[in-house]
């Protein structure tokens, strides 16, 4: 065991936990000190998979995945996650399956889960949707277990709603915690969570949402910026100025990116669609009204293109604390004459960070575990230690 | 250990199995001290797990499934399974496959299964088919483990054919004898099975079939009720009575839902499509006739709809013993007023039943489990001491 | 342990590997002590598995595959030589992630790799892509690791690219090695390696490179037989003729199956496109011309009817040592009027020679395993001793 390794186990102790057999789906439901607890040991398990030291956790089990959207990365991390801790991943492909024929939500939640340890939700396509559908599925499991039906309640881990992106703002935060060299390095920092050009549209909003919502509970200085129109829903709005007030950091709404990027630490440019446009998509997929749809994706373009001057390039960088502000992304970025004519980033700036958003992404299956294991152990400073004990390698 | 388990130990210690390296496809093909073995050990996998204690039985290995109809319940049973036991499961996309040209059946038995354990097929969809191919790859199995290109031979389970669904069936007994308190006292229980009137067309006869098959074993007076029409298929028609007859249980076949359930202990209504019908769909499918296809649809539609009065409502289970026999279903159940506008039950009767009809559901995947284990572990009674006693955790 | 395989263990042991975390994309890039060391693992690790013996190597960790074309046997394959290791397989699907919208090589092959060991690519469609694909993945993990991205360095193995089918061809020395009763004793044998008529189009080249730049290292005889027209990338060609010079076999081409078979010991006949007509075929594909592909395929297929003749049926196979040429294939063949009307081979000759196919086929996934193992485990020797020595069983 290494010395760094030692030391963030004891660090690890001294923090409180509250997940055991819960949800994780909006970081702004938990406390700071949860929210401690799962970087630290997000640290931890990074940590001991660089040793080569496997933390499995489990002999056998399900981590169920259901991606009501594509991924790449975020699929590959929950696999990555579930395979680290000894579940076998089974993954429930809607087109596979008789849900089609009008079977109900508490039904299908209810037999997945007979020896399901989690579940990982990805629905971020529709507005007020995709966190409904999760906590649909939540109940369904409580009323599951209360009744006898399931031994355990499985615990539903959120990998993208409509609200909230918690494992990438988590894996974000750890990086930030890296980068700076601790969480109370954070308090003060300048971060300009601001909207960005995408010749695409209907990118949702959890991102800059799940951004603002945690970046303001650890002191930061967070900006919003956005063209007129491309505001975020209200109430996650409403979160963040909250949180800075309770956390003495602070919160605005900007209308462009230099304001933004003025003096900033950290920028995170990044294109979403607006709130109002979201609503109405939502409204057209539910009719299927494919005519409404193409009419409001022609809107939409014409209306994105107003602002393709929102890039991430040098001059903007300039703007920024010492002219070397952080760049973050989620991946993938639109990167103007890489990906795309004209996009979120200059390639030259992309490729000067290219290599730091790659670490920024490196955490979050370890995030993920970490929520998965405290989720679903019921002492765990004391099992990660007869795991780091034990210190079985990955190549037994 | 609990006592309960200690027990269960015991009694399943006195049984007998002779499914090592077998196939499981009909359960009129094996003796009931068979079927009870397998019931016992479910009984105990699912006791074992309910305790938080691991049944792993393989450190490496796979589970293959081929589904060739959509599943969703049976697929994650059969995946559970798998990571119970410690095997990978590996799923054959047909779709993905090389197979579409030309490739024999045998030739891919053998080429999928080198290193496979055991292998879940559902074929239900052709009448006369499903069965046969299971046997076409159990046959492959066999001549490839007997010129040694495999070395060992996996062992097929049933997840559904043409003829029976054995893994229903006896998670359905399974359930029958928890909630009466053991298999004895089915003895004289009344049964009905039913037809029930669905707005859908082609639901296969494997469950109506598999507990006609299965119940009349157990001296149950098992009565089938359907319009005139719809027959299942005549050999397993019989197989019933000769087992009522043998079993001292009683099998009778009656034109109306009321005769059936008057009285009745338990009661399964569920929709399938006439035997006859089948028998053209096949021939239809087989042509890719797709007019042809429509019409015979439209046709059987319309003569379902003579039988929307087969609904499983308040009036008829007030025909049963007590005015409250157990509902039983396998699952989507098409629910008046909730998945369709008529269909096979009440939504009042339904819900009433809800939470058992899971509790139904909960045996299957550890019905499996228990066949894999049967058909892989040459002396199962010791095998399974052996694992109580080392009493690994699932949280390791 | 039997004492075959503590003979083996030793020879394995005096055996030289360089494969740690290197990839293994060509067989002709790595000296004839590495092939050596693959096969005697290969042999190894199937001879464990044939007494029940786990040789189950790793804790945690996915083995992640690609497969950019069709593919049943090399799938499973991959799936069961990963579970048999203890890796989880993560299957890319790229219709379901986001790489579609332009994202790069270099970006996906590390969001995929934090927790990967392996990666198995299959791209086999577009002459002159599919292995540079595999190197462009191949960099992108190099700088990933050696920017402290990934932890450690994932290795590839090709599972059939555009050049080469490594483990194809491995899996055939392997049981030729078997068949034969060692590799010292391939030398001076005669194998024909012939394209034979199909009534498809497009089928790669990678198979006869394969087997012409391989066997050529074991001073075989080989005879490479095509109609005009239908060559080999040129330079593949040079490398078989080089092999042959270096290794005191022969190579030649030659116009005629019958003169290819004349005295052979082996025989592989193997339909393929011709080398132009795949260069103009992946021009087509990248310009999606689907005219132009349609009328490519026409006048292929025309050509191809042409030399019907060149199928092996039995008065071809007298021609051969003895009479008695072993026949070998990668299947699924191509059957004279089992799978199409007129093929690679006559059902009659085929049927002789099935199962032998077969236990060629069984060779792969230990080939894959032995790959794995090389390339993840530091010393390979010892660690299979301490395997053989904790002796753990399949079924736990």
């Amino acid at each position: 065991m290494s010395p760094e390794t030692k030391q963030q186990l004891e660090a690890f102790g001294a923090l409180k936990s509250d997940l055991y057999h819960q949800d994780f789906l909006i970081t702004w439901e938990h406390p700071r000190s949860q929210i401690e607890a799962i970087l630290a040991l997000a640290e931890i398990l990074k940590g001991l998979h660089q040793q080569g030291v496997s933390y499995r956790a489990f002999d056998t089990g399900l981590a169920i995945s259901i991606f009501r959207d594509n991924s790449t990365r975020t699929r590959f991390s929950f696999a990555s996650a579930a395979s680290a801790l000894g579940l076998s991943l089974a993954d429930l492909d809607e087109e596979k399956s008789q849900i089609a024929h009008g079977e109900t939500v508490r039904e299908t939640a209810n037999m997945l889960s007979f020896l399901a340890e989690v579940i990982g939700i990805r629905d971020d396509m529709f507005l007020g949707e995709g966190n409904r559908y999760m906590r649909e599925v939540g109940e369904a499991l409580s009323e599951g277990a209360r009744r006898g039906v399931l031994h355990r309640r499985p615990s539903i881990v959120n990998l993208q709603c409509d609200v909230d992106h918690p494992t990438q703002s988590l894996a974000d935060l750890a990086w930030l915690k890296k980068h700076f060299g601790g969480l109370d390095r954070l308090k003060g920092k300048k971060i300009a969570m601001t909207w960005a050009y995408s010749p695409s549209y209907g990118k949702p909003l959890s991102v800059p949402q799940g951004i603002i919502g945690l970046m303001t509970r650890f002191g930061m200085e967070v900006t919003l910026a956005h063209p007129e129109g491309y505001g975020l829903i209200p109430e996650v709005v409403e979160v963040a100025a909250k949180n800075a007030a309770a956390s003495g950091g602070k919160f605005r709404t900007v209308g462009s990116m230099e304001e933004a990027f003025a003096g900033a630490d950290i920028v995170y440019p990044k294109s979403w669609a607006p709130y109002r446009v979201m609503q109405r998509r939502t409204e057209l997929l539910q009719k299927s009204d494919k005519v409404g749809l193409s009419a409001l994706e022609k809107e939409c373009l014409a209306n994105n293109a107003r602002f393709t001057s929102w890039e991430c390039d040098r001059a903007k960088m300039n703007l920024t604390h010492d002219r070397s502000a952080l760049y973050m992304h989620c991946l993938p970025a639109d990167i103007t004459e890489v990906s795309c004519p004209a996009g979120e980033v200059s390639a030259e700036v992309f490729e000067q960070y290219r290599i730091p958003t790659y670490h920024e992404a490196s955490y979050k299956p370890f995030v993920i575990s970490a929520l998965m294991f405290l989720s679903r152990v019921k002492d765990p400073a004391a099992k990660l230690a007869s795991i780091v004990e034990r210190a079985r390698s990955l190549v037994l």
